[in-house]
């Protein structure tokens, strides 16, 4: 299995803090240590790192972590390999260019019989049931939408129906983004914590780390952070019910209704 | 105008020296400070790395280059910004994926009018000339071949095609790869060095640092290093000529003939 992170914020936040508490789990305080991922984004543009290693002891990770690494949305992941062997093209998240922008997702479980799902134009690279799936949703969004449709509710619904399809060939945890929105489907673990200003201190479970992000943020500040389970003692995090799909823009909990409707 | 650096090797092989001496010129020995970016292939997965800053002060990129960092095939680029805000977006290379890989791409020149081309599948995400070049040449791609075209003499003339169409909306040196074949198309500059074993040392010219590359190689080790200048001043880099497109293979300059269908 694997463990996913999100994060949606606004303004741009730094994700050390918590990329450094799921990168304890790639082979030391936990077993998903067959490479890690991370990808951020600056405006539509991303930020990309990834390694086949674990993520405890990775010499690019910890380089990383050296310099603010701030964005609006972040997919980050660490592999526990089931489906395709440890290589590049196997780690999570993967990527995709789809109506001018960047589609980020990564998956947590594991897809039986997914390959029966026809692809057209959009093709797995690697060998994991979960590019498969990421790439099946893809096409199905193409064949169904155009770019007017992004923001609005039919599209989400959709979106929230295919990953409950995905759901009934396995356990289908997964994070997708646009660059706008952080969309999060829940099939057995999910969950997150919205803090806003003014901020509480926070401490890391897996690392001997603390923030204290008062201190630089203002008012209007907020940032969500979905992971699979917990990253943080100190704080409520909301468990995601299972077959729940929740939407976060610029860190805050949005819903697909018609209002959403911004073409 | 930016700068361009190609590399095709087999066995896979250390970009270290000839980046280092690439990002000199990102603001140190050359003007091209708007930001740089390095898509480096290992099997079918790519890392990449880039920024909006000079190369030649960017920590990310010394963070990198303190690491070995070896692929088949590397595309990189340094920008000086000519259309396009600086912004993560517009930093080049650009990947997209087509037939289940990754396909990468960088230019160095300027093209005029490039927007009355028409774009279907593939949509730039920034705002570029480049990029929206790369996407036309995917777009024409796609329209005319399939798979098993990909490395034929009609699909690589079919290329070449596609970068005289775009020479005529300026100067177009350009980079392009799908991981396997690394395709150098010269509009005004563009030069190669293939290095094999017995290897010479090698000093760059825009840093004091050499290599002996001879340590480490076997007799079939092959690597060709091309840039739109030369990176280093003891070896004889070879210019290509106005309009030429050159491919390399694992190291090797080939040639689009029938004899290269590989379906």
């Amino acid at each position: 299995m694997c463990e996913l992170l999100g994060m949606s914020a606004d303004p741009p936040t730094d994700i050390a803090f918590s990329f450094t508490g799921l990168m304890q789990r790639g082979g030391r305080t936990g077993p998903h240590k067959d490479g890690w991922g991370l990808t951020l984004y600056q405006g539509k543009g991303i930020r990309d790192f990834r390694d086949t290693g674990p993520g405890s002891t990775s010499e690019l990770a910890q380089a990383v972590l050296q310099r603010p690494l701030a964005g609006t949305v972040v997919i980050g992941h660490i592999r526990e390999a089931n489906v395709g062997p440890i290589c590049l093209e196997n780690t999570h998240p993967f990527t995709r260019e789809l109506w001018g922008r960047h589609w980020t997702f990564a998956h947590n479980g594991q897809l039986e019989n997914i390959n029966e799902l026809p692809l057209e134009r959009f093709i797995p690279i690697g060998s994991t049931d979960s590019e498969y799936a990421f790439c099946w949703i893809l096409n199905q969004i193409v064949a169904r939408f155009s770019p007017q449709d992004m923001n609005t509710a039919p599209f989400w619904q959709a979106v929230h129906a295919l990953c409950k399809s995905l759901n009934s060939y396995g356990v289908f945890n997964m994070l997708l983004s646009d660059g706008e929105t952080l969309a999060c489907y829940c099939a057995t673990q999910l969950c997150s914590i919205t803090r806003r200003a003014p901020f509480a201190a926070a401490a890391l479970k897996d690392a001997n780390m603390r923030i204290e992000s008062n201190r630089h943020s203002t008012l209007d500040d907020t940032v969500t952070i979905v992971a699979t389970t917990p990253l943080t003692d100190d704080e409520q995090w909301q468990r995601f019910d299972k077959g729940e799909l929740r939407l976060f823009r610029q860190g805050k909990a949005t819903v697909c209704e018609p209002a959403l409707h911004t073409a």
